[in-house]
């Protein structure tokens, strides 16, 4: 089972930006534990800042393997393009966010990505990708 | 660990209602399949189609139970007292539905507990229980 | 041939609440009129402040019953979750009104029940429902 | 006792246009059946595209007749100009719609006519006109 | 000098149509009095319930009178059509109402006319009209 | 003189509930001193959670009754159903909130009782009912 | 007869203000002719850029005056207060405006003295004076 | 193949009106040399400033011709019975603007057609029409 | 114990203007009863149309009385300003209106006050006053 | 001539992605057919799924290039920087779209590049393009 | 080289007011240490907490003075005519503001005087004033 | 002391883009004046049309700079993705922009930079960058 995990703007500071609110681990950091927690299955990891190499990436996982666990941080509430990119590919996408954004600014209440994808997690910390890793299960 | 589940209006005619959106399955059915999926968690199961018992409800498991898992069906998106008694207990709450609401009509888009809660998990169908249960461990 | 009628908020006020909006009979003593009038049809009358208890009754007769008239009151213009019972039910339900709605405050414009609804009659006061059945003749 | 049907745009081609949504009978059809089913009542029928026609048809019944049913068509929704027709009569009007106009577009949501009528139903297709009748009964 | 008057929807009901807004008097009998009050101007009148006549009228004075008084009713706040003629044409327009319309309904409020006209004078009862003529004096 | 006490929704959590906000005085403990405080008076205390039960309580003392002191809580915001019973009896309503419900979320800014109520008072903590009572003396 | 014109802020820079708007004219200097033109009448004449001043001096006028003509410059579009003043007192209020506030921002379409002003005369420079003047013979 | 041209309010001034903005052309004089770079195209031409004529025309034409260009002028954003009128025929229709209704007021940017076109093409000025004619071929 | 009253623009009108909403009393008559119902408490009474003048007077109190009772009148839907000088001083201000500011127009219902403000007491017409002199006990 | 066509995200998964609405052909393959029917045209070809790589080759080609085609997919609909590119440069640039945008979801309906382009065309499919071409002719 | 200096409403209390906000500092003792930091420029300063006395002294200064730096406080969010003032003057107007308005309530996002502005400077503290000054020079 | 100047998209072309808005320097030109003007500075420059770079480049400095003066162009007004990114860093920024974009287009008044910057400078042509820096002085 191939599943690809895929972060956008921002992220690539976790543990470094508002551990109040995002913890004080990096995201390369938690993958290493969540490939131990799940074996069996091959993890992909992609992150960036550039809204056009997340649509880049979406396409190209989105033929081929099983599940796709798309954090858009920011782009989450302003990017139809990445929303379009959820709905064009076959390969079934999991929305997560770290904090609860619906516990933050009103513009965070918005996602362009939610409507076409398979299912939202959100709000456990980075639990929350480890529960979209079960729901593939 | 105690965990109480708390379903909301029409949730009740699961099984029978909209089928091609919410599935065949009725949710006492589901419930026993989850119980056998995790014997060590004493589970409650509760529903009502009124608002204030929910409330009353959740006041109840609000202040022993370890977890409240909360699907307020309707009554997500207009009830501000739902979301307060979220807001005034001390056991952590999961939100969670059955169908992706953002892909619904534009109103079920708010929610008033969402905020409140300590995780949302939606469009999984009943998974989104199971979901959650794990949010737990 | 078996209709129910439901009201609701207020409605029990009937004959004694505002009377230069809403008339000075009863809804008892229109009901037993009604039943005059159309001898031939098995009518149920319920009414109810508690919106969950409009949706039970709703539920209760949704699935047997060969026609229901619905006076959500109040709750027509916030109770998503009384569209939804209105929806998910086989039974059709027309929507009744006893004042124009549209010539009173602008918050009773909206409905949530009449896109769920067969039809829709409203400012013909008590009349409203007697047109109801009819349109089931 | 004298009751005029006005019908407003498009309504010329009932029978013809979107059958699914409005049937497949003529308006002209229908009416014949709706003056064999009211003997006692003397009928007119005028249907216009053009909103001043409806407005000068209004005012020409609006002072001698008993009853007026007017389906405005989509002018229902943007008539300022009806409306104030309908209000500057004293003949009661009756406004009536085939299809849920509520379960259609938002804009369709809106009436400038309805504050202003006697009574408003819709959603029954072509029996919304014969209940209208009986309205006046 | 040449002074066109032109009346939209439902002012030939002036006299007739809710006396209490609009007075008793009848439009016709006013303009007598106007031409006795001003002998030098050459006036002419037009009304219609019929916006696209409206604009025609408007079309055919615009380039040969010296000004037309318009009172276009109800058009006033739904016609773009109307306000685009005012602006295409080379004499100027004067918009007036009978009524305040901005102590009546919100809907009032708004005007696609004023913007293009030379001025705005309202609230005066038929007076209005006879303010617009001095203001070409 | 008969004044009834009603409370709505989380009101029963008063002391327990976010006592930052609130304070630590049960609702229950504060009756027994305003009882003592007023002994003329004639109090009934009622609380509930359903919003339809608060409603059976208004018109249950809205004709015998000298006045209702109502602290509607969340429902405050939300029913249209409560407001109709506050206009529908004939004791006046005072509208009471312990915290400044202004200096709060914009959704607890709106109230679909004051316009129905007699007055308003609100931000005075528990002080609030004793104006209320002070007010009807 | 008593007229009393009362202008709002920057129109004591008029003549001086954007001349391509408001023309060359100071106030003063057609205040001058308007007495010149109507002998009869006793005007009085008063500016200030302070809202309060405006409302004390509409009040001074408004019980004694048989009429105000009041430009009350940009508090026209903010000011509740000044629109209560206008409403609270006896004499008539004609409300004018120099240029055409309607083909200026947004912001200048919305007035609170409109509604309880006997007319509203805007758009014809300060020829708006004049023919608020006429209004009054 | 059989063409029908529809154009609404102020076209027939073009060449008149604001040139500016439409040019110096009449659509008389275009149409001509429509006719001759189409040889093989058989054109009908119709302009009304009564948006029930344009229906009547969409109308008449919609059930025999092979296209129809429509440009509605103003009527584009107000009209929604024109809409329907494009929604309720066979013939495929084009919308078209001479000028680009997007770099213009706000109000112009809404229209009740273009979502019930086959396309769409403004901005071209007159070239409008002639890349409409293009799409039939 | 030093308490100011602090009213705004056309208060001073009271007991002439509109009596039906405010009552035959003027101001100044009502205050010479409150200072006999109140003996041990020294009161400071100031009023004024002029916005500014009512901050320079929060100012003034707002550091050395124990209460300010604050009736902004319109001011309170339309100034920010007094709301920072409510904000900004130490003495505890009471928000207080006449009549029920939220059974009128819509445009009364916000107030940039109240979030700033102690308390809120409204519509127990000059009672409201003695009211916030009770809150000070 | 030179003419440049530029996509922007996810049609280079044309052919591919919901064929339903955007059919089975690549846009690759489509280029190919363009070029043959318009010898005499050099064309240049460039698509990306970054917002800023657009911006860029809009400012490459846009002093040098007699005609932009651009179809900025989802950009078209939150991109102001694109817009101001096309407002920058000085080749004209034609908006294109494959689908008729009107007749998809509300935010699809806003442009931020139509205000600045020359002409738009939409809904035609791949023939858009094409009329896009014979615009520049 | 002349400079004016207006601050608006409550800025008198600097120093005193939310010294978390503002700091501690009145803007008596910062305005001597920016005399001192410019010896070369004749500065002028006035405060008020009237809007009118600030569109007073804006008119006075503005045809002679070579700056004024403007920092309105409240009225900046609400005063068209203060905006009208700058906009009618002839020296240029820098607007000011010590924290940074747009990280506080939304109705502080709003600005009346920056489009009038020459340029605006927020967020420095009293900083602002002196990066204002620098713009002069 | 180590200051980074960051500009967003179209910023390139300054100098040849509409100049009678942004001047005729290139940007490149005026970074040599002042590199010179301030000496003492370690100046680095960056522009880029891509957001994400943009992104990269506030990381790359955040940690280690003494300040970023950052122009985010047109994304200043749709990014909430950059505004995140200045919020997570340590270094202080300044948003500056050439333009007052408070007398442009309404959708350029929002920014999701502001409220996470130091400060805000604007419409001073390219002195608002050296305002900029003598505010980090």
């Amino acid at each position: 089972m191939k599943i690809g995990i895929i972060n956008g703007p921002n992220l690539n500071l976790l543990g470094k930006r508002e551990p109040e609110v995002y913890g004080n681990l990096s995201f390369e950091e938690y993958f290493t534990t969540l490939q131990i927690q799940f074996p069996a299955i091959e993890f992909t990891y992609f992150q960036s800042n550039i809204e056009g190499e997340l649509i880049n990436k979406i396409q190209e996982l989105g033929f081929s393997f099983d599940g796709i666990i798309l954090n858009a941080g920011a782009y989450t509430h302003t990017s139809i393009a990445i929303g379009d990119a959820v709905k064009a590919i076959i390969t079934p996408v999991i929305e997560v966010h770290i904090s609860n954004t619906f516990s933050r600014e009103d513009f965070r209440h918005q996602s362009f990505i939610s409507g076409n994808a398979k299912g939202v997690i959100l709000g456990f910390g980075l639990q929350s990708y480890e529960l979209a890793v079960h729901s593939f299960l």
